[in-house]
């Protein structure tokens, strides 16, 4: 890597980083990044230098050089091929890792701010240069489709580090480097004082990524930490470690080759069956903690580690209420594309779907509760009408548990309910040995609580029997505040019902959507969307905002009288 | 009350505002309040008036019309007459009062930002109008004197209200209430979304004020609190009472005449003997608490109330290193102003002197520690030689307790190490009751750390004879970290020894000052100073910096397609 200097780093990022700046101002739709991996953009050899760069990774020995290696750890198998990929990664001891970090802290700690904002705007540029190889240890870890791996695992999610770094910037402006101040008290002569402000980081900060998108809230938790000045420690879920150790690897470089000690970015990785996480939490030196995963054991972090500062993005129960529509086979392709995208393992991915009992109006006529949900239906169909289309859109299942909840579900479907449409695996195109299923919808009706108030991670959704409209507005509304929720969508051509279906979202601290379609509804959009309330159980942080980022640093004054 | 409509609340005030703004962003000096208290600014009639109505007030029942009274409570006695205030306050059933809260909430979470910005305006500025009220009503609980319970407790806090005011119109300003977001999916036409950004409430803020400065902390945790859109209750210190119930007033009578909930700020009395903080923290509604008081329950509360944001001050051993100096006999001075003010019951007081044991260097010469020693405890005669210069900075004792604490070191001063000076109390001038004492000076050695190394809330203080001065400034900057600091003072004519100093502290995590003469070194300003760092023990809150206020609102939205 040359070396170029610290604030031509910043120079050199600057007019990206004022664009992002605009962008969060004004809430425009922008992305810094390629989004299509088409080799009409990227020609072909970067294309196929990514997939031998990944192929070339397989069945070795991830060197990272961290402090601390004990041994190695890893078990990553890939959903599409289901043998493993044979990959192992450094496993640490905590009680040389952590001092390591720590004696790396002063010289980032003291580092100009744009030294650090230029390093952090370099780290996501050299990332952007290496998607094709993400999108294949996406893909093989997580199991999103290549072209999900390339653009929401890529573009898209890069945009997020690059908006908590405009939040950074934002932030760390507001705090002057330093102010004169002159003041008399009472008769005594006038007293001048020189002040300077130095930020601080807070500490170790600790980012826990998730297994389906491990780098869509990684890369901003990382950006805001380390921007702020905080050394920090990537946990990768035991099923999707690549991704993050080729981003660790990708920031140790730049931070090494600016004159910085590479670990104040570490990766502890570990296997399900040794899991590493709450040692690493547990730790003293722990300020800050960003998780991605579970509501369980998000909470958990909540209730117990209270010396840090938690933020936390989890799961709900995504809802659609269809009140009326002028295009019913819009509104019924919108939503089954969520329950088809990625095979439902999104944060977006909706899962109740609320209809009236006495139906829908379309068009000014009532179409009954049994066609509106039979479109549906067709709309997943049509979604999959071909293996090359499915696997396009769907993906692989990301481990067997998700296998296991839809055989529960199809069990308790039928014993209690009706299933609609049945999961069945789909023949993938490439992989034969893909781990597949295609969406298994249940109807319901809403006093079946049990079976949909809460998250069922995969492509396990329900149709719910609502008595009318408002009946069903009110339990999906209700649902997000009690169960959480991170999108909610309604679909009407009514104003009456749309300020009302605004104040029942409102209330219940969520966010919401109406009348989409045409567009992957799931779609959560850098610069534009506040993703998570933070006041409903789906999560406390919003990815990105001011309060993501302006605890994560602290002001420490010098004042100084001049004579 | 005259009615004003809202929008014109905020353009009334919006000069001052503005004003605040940028005084925050560039820290300069400026104060938006009148700190003197004397008739050539106010005329006579004001400060009489001002003293009626504190003395109507004396034996009555202060009336606040909160749901929920149950009964009376309200114990507070006048460090300076030491007689009962005989006032008494609601006391409130919890399960009244909250659902009451709770319901004032929505009207005031929908209003416009300026509507709550404005009010909030509004009613700092009704509060400075009765400072004179408040001045002898913070006299006679917390003990101040009068002209410190005119200026520090009322424009100096009144400043650190409206400067999070400031903070919260930047912090809210940063989301655009609506956008325009359009894109191409793939090959589909492009799609048209409108965004509204709604700011929303986190629930119930509950303000836990201190003894000895009632409104400081007070001011702007409310602000902060209430103009996001969060309902506020006020939890007064058993002892001083009176101040917070007169700031309630003021809230409750605006809020009305504006149209909302007087509900939307309360407060929960109790005494000593049935204190209702825990009750009240307990209660699940609560999602925000502000604390200023003993590190003890400050600790208590962070680690306690997990589910609330908890924003604490609380308290250090703030130190003094004197290394070298011009001017010995002014910082002699300085620092045992600060020993005297406010009988060192201040956030910001000096308790641990370190002085090297070879001496300090005035212009150029050696001069010892015995000798600068003995500088610092006349310079606390000087400020005590009349009582009215005794009254005037010392004011009275907060209560029986800061006896005890002086009792208990003197004997231990006696015992272990060497009182300096011994505390008596002096003769107030107008009240031959008040209940005073003179800083207690300790000389100890370093090793003494089971003296020295806690705070001690009153005036005690120790010189510490250090081996040297860069031995002084290790054991200081250490405590800092160790055991919380919100000031540090050091004296310096030498350069290396600032940088070695500057360096020392901003790993401590203190913010330090440096040659203070000439004013009151325990003076912290709004709108330049960021008073606790939050990066030691003495409170993890900055008063005030955008984190203090970013997370007391949320933002949800609402995006509709466009056809």
């Amino acid at each position: 890597m040359d070396f170029v200097s610290v604030s031509c780093l910043f120079k050199k990022h600057q007019p990206k980083l004022n664009k992002a700046l605009d962008a969060c101002a004004k809430r425009y739709a922008w992305s810094a990044y390629l989004e299509s991996p088409s080799s009409k953009v990227h020609g072909t050899d970067i294309p196929h230098a990514g997939k031998i760069n990944f192929e070339d990774m397989l069945n070795t020995t991830f060197a990272l050089d961290i402090p601390g290696e004990v041994g190695r750890t890893g078990e990553e198998v890939s959903p599409y091929l289901q043998t493993p990929l044979g990959i192992d990664y450094p496993k640490l001891d905590l009680d040389i890792l952590l001092p390591a970090i720590i004696k790396a802290m002063p010289k980032w700690a003291d580092a100009s701010r744009e030294t650090r904002m230029g390093i952090c705007l370099e780290i996501l540029q050299k990332c952007s240069e290496q998607l094709f190889e993400n999108a294949y240890a996406t893909m093989h870890t997580s199991g999103q489709s290549f072209i999900m791996a390339f653009a929401g695992s890529g573009a898209n999610a890069l945009d997020r580090g690059l908006e908590a770094l405009a939040y950074v910037h934002r932030a760390i402006q507001d705090i002057p480097e330093t102010a004169h101040w002159e003041r008399k008290f009472g008769a005594g002569a006038p007293v001048t004082l020189h002040k300077k402000f130095t930020l601080r980081p807070r500490g170790v900060s600790i980012v826990i990524c998730c297994a389906t998108f491990p780098l869509w809230n990684a890369y901003p938790a990382l950006m805001a930490s380390l921007a702020t000045g905080n050394p920090v420690v990537l946990k990768p879920h035991p099923n999707a470690i690549l991704p993050v150790a080729l981003l660790v690897r990708v920031c140790r470089q730049i931070l090494a080759a600016q004159g910085f000690d590479s670990n104040l970015v570490t990766m502890v990785a570990d296997t399900k069956k040794e899991p590493a996480t709450i040692p690493l939490l547990a730790r003293d030196e722990v300020a800050i903690i960003d998780f991605t995963g579970s509501p369980e054991f998000g909470t958990w972090i909540e209730n117990n580690c209270k010396k840090a500062s938690v933020y936390t993005e989890t799961a709900g129960c995504n809802s659609v209420v269809i009140e009326s529509t002028d295009d019913l086979h819009s509104v019924a392709s919108a939503i089954a594309h969520s329950l088809c995208q990625a095979s439902a393992q999104m944060c977006t991915s909706v899962q109740n779907i609320h209809i009236p009992a006495q139906g829908v109006v379309v068009k000014g006529k009532l179409v009954s509760f049994d066609e509106v949900a039979n479109a549906i239906k067709l709309g997943v169909d049509d979604h999959l009408s071909s293996p090359k289309k499915a696997a396009f859109l769907c993906g692989a299942l990301v481990n067997e548990e998700v296998l296991s909840t839809i055989e529960r579900y199809r069990g308790l479907g039928k014993s209690r309910a009706k299933i609609l449409r049945d999961s069945t695996p789909y023949e993938h195109p490439e992989f034969d040995n893909a781990r597949t299923a295609t969406p298994l919808i249940i109807q319901v009706d809403s006093q079946d609580h049990d079976l949909y108030q809460k998250e069922l991670f995969g492509p396990i959704s329900f149709i719910i029997k609502g008595t009318n409209a408002s009946s069903c507005l009110t339990s999906a509304a209700d649902d997000s505040a009690q169960f959480g929720a991170i999108t909610a969508h309604v679909y009407s051509q009514n104003e009456a019902f749309i300020e009302q279906a605004t104040a029942a979202y409102t209330e219940a601290g969520a966010s919401v959507a109406f009348n989409l379609v045409g567009m992957p509804i799931n779609f959560a959009a850098a610069y534009s969307d506040f993703h998570v309330t933070g006041l409903n159980p789906a999560g406390n942080a919003c990815l990105t905002d001011l309060s993501f980022v302006s605890n994560r640093f602290r002001v420490v004054q010098q004042k100084r009288m001049i004579k």
